[in-house]
């Protein structure tokens, strides 16, 4: 789990072509920064994702989480567009303020076969976490 | 959990206002039927949730089991909308067709406090299961 | 999915060798019937299991929710005991009654890398689900 | 989540009472430390929690997580010994060592109804993650 090996930038050209659904000019998606054991991603505040209440959606908060752990499998792999998501397990713990979200992404494991990683939601600029996912990614055999 | 409490009719009239973000006429998200026990939602194969390869992306099944979980806790309960996702496991099974999805939830428990489900995705027309969900909803005090 | 590759009295050969922690004269567990596609095991009622109040512990439905899996496990694959569980996910919804358990698994994949299965488990005798679980094992290569 | 309500030694005292269960001489089960934030336990090495290969059996780590989460939910919240798991999901991530296994629980939310918390383990005196668990317990109402 040492070594990084894209940059922020690379990723965002693959994803520009391996993930156009979610990251386009208009999902609101960004990479903030990627480490070799994890990455920071944050979803603009977007009136679509809204629900009564002025609450962010569930399912815009697990889309987040899955696009966090794909980062950084990205990162710490390199170019495996194929890696898919086998298991996502979310916990929503507080109503999300109407602000952009903020998901910290932590690998926990990165194997031959699997890579799992926890990632933390919070609402931009306040601690207290909204959302906490584990998620497991598969990995392709690589020749 | 004998008793169901709205029809379809009625569901379908309250998500469109409490739900408008995924129950409009641009989601493709339609209810198919509704009993005490459960519910079967239909997903309409759309471009826009697809990713490389045809395959139907992970986000655009996580929400259709939330929202299968949600119709059939308010089939269950009646007009809550203030009932919330805490928790949803989602196993990753097989690569959807590229057709429509069909989602059945069935109730594992609807206590005074919380409604615990699993929601079973196929592709239409297929026996294999895709995806494999369980969700759990707070209910919140009634007075 | 389609064939059944041990028998009941094969398995429990083989998990008198390799699991013998939990498969043995005190542990109170046996094996009900097996299919293709699964099992039923069986958990007796023993005071050591106890949580004041007469509750069976949630460990010891986790531990008879993992041993249902790897029997499910090695009747579809045949003897792999290297398998390991990569997940489990539990959720707890009654209060068992005092009495045995019985567990169901039934598997809903059956891949070259991954099983993945589900276990219902309900006091014997009575129809209401006690605990759901939803697991996945690892299946190491085989040459 | 700012005030612990128990010390360690008020915690051991209730749960010789209300957990003999795992709390007791035998079990190998012991506290090392708390916080109003979460807490540390300690599972000693031993003989019957082995499989084959030497490896810590999976309900031996799922039974001191769930373990740890209660601890630390009776250190945040007082007495309550009917708090009760209604969710825990596990990752098993590595082989454990031959030693002692060490859980740190770590509480993402306290609320009225429920607590929310992740769970840590890791081989004595070793920094890689062995299991990741998310629990959430449910507290009972009280007057």
């Amino acid at each position: 789990m040492a070594v990084q090996v894209l940059s922020v930038k690379q990723i965002e050209e693959l994803l520009k072509v391996e993930f156009p659904q979610i990251f386009n000019a208009q999902s609101g998606v960004s990479i903030v920064s990627v480490t070799p054991e994890g990455c920071r991603v944050r979803q603009a505040y977007q009136e679509n994702s809204i629900r009564p209440g002025g609450t962010i959606s569930g399912p815009t908060m697990m889309a987040l989480a899955d696009f966090a752990m794909y980062v950084a499998v990205l990162a710490a792999i390199g170019p495996v567009p194929l890696a898919v998501t086998i298991n996502l397990n979310i916990n929503f713990l507080r109503k999300p303020s109407q602000t952009d979200l903020l998901a910290d992404a932590r690998l926990l494991k990165v194997g031959k076969r699997l890579a799992v990683g926890e990632v933390t939601i919070r609402s931009a600029g306040e601690d207290e976490v909204v959302a906490h996912v584990t998620s497991t990614y598969s990995i392709p055999p690589r020749s």
